[in-house]
């Protein structure tokens, strides 16, 4: 048997990263996990995930949290502590990993997405704002085809899925599903009162709080849009989403003669992680029961939305997307933005997206081809804007 | 561009040869259809096809239908006319051919498929007798692997899509989708009363009559779990059945890591016709409307069945699978005469399966490795067999 694959694991402390490291546990033959970066917001759960898996490498972005590492035994000679803004990049470009698994939230996954690519390692994304923002960037289509980006949104894995073996000329639509959230089919009266509680129940998908409430407000499923036309190639024209609220068949690839392929399982972010950090293979694996396993019948419903009829959250992410350059790393400041305000009960939730519209609206793009450095200056004047309109709108409601 | 690939099709008369023919005329600078075959029943029809193809050859299993065929207008320099029981063989073998198509019903298609191998021509096979009788003569998995046998059915070429660029090692069941036929659900006085008319009216395929009425039985999908298991090399135990009514999703493939991928569709012969004659392109085809076209909302239901409650078509076949040897051969005989009789009017609908378990609770298998010639054997046996077994029912009934 190979050697076990060297992982970096960048946002090891989030949702995503405690269950990519339960699969880590699940194959210890297959998975050396060399490496932990994180916020630094939770600097215990990250000491325990350093002791737990012997990681060399520990990197914290939260220079304050290194004290706390430290005394919770994450030392030399078993351990060595990276910290401060570039901490995340550094050990992403580490030698000797085989693959970064870049599962931060924010713009903070751009710098280590970028580092470990130049450094020669493939990524597993799961870090939305990489792409929505600087998916410009990068040759990301050709980087997934030469399997140096694995995608690892349950949507987006499922659309890789179905592509192995076919050839990206010959597809002729993406169809992304999408649960619809907690509040699909709410009235405007009913969304006013929406409380963080409410929106972090989400019905099918075990995921962090920022993503869960962004799948409420279908913001979420805007980013994959674009996401998608990234990772794939694809015209915006030829994404489309199909609300099914019980998330089983987590997205499907259209192809020029009319048949669809789709990839399906119980709703379980173990399964995309796995899937990417195994490919081209597929480890045998029993932690999520299987689909048709005990005999219940199943029943699945699909909406497919016409383009003019998408939801708002959809709609301003797609306008974004046409307005390009800087407008994506508008659109996802601002969502990060009024998303920390509504879970601090700051924001009502159904100001979210009027705080997201306000701020493209606001914007001024630099002229000139797109760069790193103007995609940061615009998150940064995003997220600016975007807090003072939550100020403002607070006042005013 | 390529030159157009060069087909014989044979059973183009029968309702998959119509189809096939469909997409021909629609890809005519793709398909040339050098060779048509057919068992002479329909030789006006035949006559035309030929015409409108330009087919140098036409072979017909009946002799007597080469007058027709003459006077209709096929004949020299234009057309040679090739007659009798080998002439299906001798065409499949004809040099130059890129693909042989085989749509033929029972038995007769397996000489043809058979010349075809030899031949080095690959095959497009719908003929589930092939498989279901012979399979074990050959390594069906193997010429699927490379490309030298192309299921057609709807199931198998769902199951082939998904494994497109996926390793067999990593296959851990096979999910073959039923749409029960029009009696599901029916009870025993309900489907004694089954009259031809009914059986043939099929809620969601247009198919020829044999596989209407063994889909009404569902006979029809025990044959499709004993092609699934030749076509891709499982076990018996690792193919399912789900019952799902809606015939949109044509089957599926859950991998050891639990995921499942699916190939889906409106249900539509001329889309998997279109893959196995074009494969491994696809190509742009608007005949079938898109899935998610329209914006209407789809529901699909699902019922996977537990091993002990197959219904007894199912079971039946799953029996002669495990018995082995000769049994699968009486297995297709015995419905194929049983089948006929109902069609009829000889035999009540709820007869059928009487007739099936009858011939193979009758059968005594040869000692031996299995042949072609025991193949043969059992297949007239059986034929002879069962033909009695009908005339006994009828007059006990």
């Amino acid at each position: 048997m190979a050697r076990p694959r060297r992982l970096a694991i960048l946002g090891s402390t989030g949702s995503l990263g405690i269950q990519a490291l339960e699969i880590c546990r699940r194959f210890p033959d297959r998975f050396d996990v060399v490496a932990l970066g994180a916020s630094g917001a939770r600097p215990e759960l990250l000491a325990r995930q350093a002791q737990r898996f012997g990681a060399r490498w520990v990197a914290v972005a939260r220079e304050q949290a290194v004290e706390e590492l430290r005394s919770a035994g994450v030392s030399p000679p078993a351990h060595v502590i990276m910290a401060g803004p570039d901490a995340l990049e550094q050990v992403a470009a580490l030698p000797d990993l085989d693959l970064v698994v870049v599962l931060t939230v924010g713009l903070a996954g751009l710098g280590p997405t970028l580092a470990a690519l130049r450094a020669g390692h493939p990524v597993a994304l799961a870090n939305k704002e990489v792409l929505v923002a600087a998916g410009e960037l990068m040759p990301v289509a050709e980087l997934v085809r030469s399997g140096r980006i694995l995608p690892v949104d349950s949507e987006h894995s499922a659309i890789w899925q179905s592509l192995l073996g076919e050839s990206p000329l010959q597809v002729r639509r993406l169809w992304l599903t999408a649960s619809g959230g907690p509040f699909w089919g709410w009235s405007a009266d009913q969304l006013r009162q929406v409380t963080p509680h409410q929106a972090l129940a989400h019905p099918t998908w075990r995921m962090g709080p920022r993503v869960t409430v962004d799948s409420a407000t279908l913001v979420n499923k805007g980013f994959e849009v674009i996401e998608a036309r990234h990772l794939f190639g694809v015209g915006y024209d030829a994404i489309g989403v199909v609300v099914h609220r019980q998330s089983v068949v987590h997205s499907m690839v259209e192809f020029a003669d009319g048949s669809v392929k789709a990839q399906l399982s119980l709703p379980d972010m173990r399964l995309p992680i796995l899937f990417a950090l195994s490919y081209p293979e597929r480890l045998a694996y029993d932690g999520v029961p299987p689909l048709w396993g005990d005999g219940a019948p199943v029943a699945l419903s699909f909406q497919p939305l016409r383009p003019g009829e998408e939801p708002r959250g959809i709609a301003l992410a797609r306008q974004a997307a046409e307005h390009g350059r800087t407008y994506p790393a508008v659109l996802a400041a601002a969502d990060e933005v009024a998303v920390d305000a509504f879970l601090q009960g700051r924001l009502p939730f159904d100001r979210i997206l009027d705080v997201v519209e306000d701020t493209l609206q606001a914007h001024d793009p630099e002229r000139g081809p797109l760069t790193l450095q103007a995609v940061r200056a615009a998150d940064a004047w995003a997220t600016r804007t975007a807090r003072e309109r939550c100020i403002t709108l607070t006042a005013s409601s």
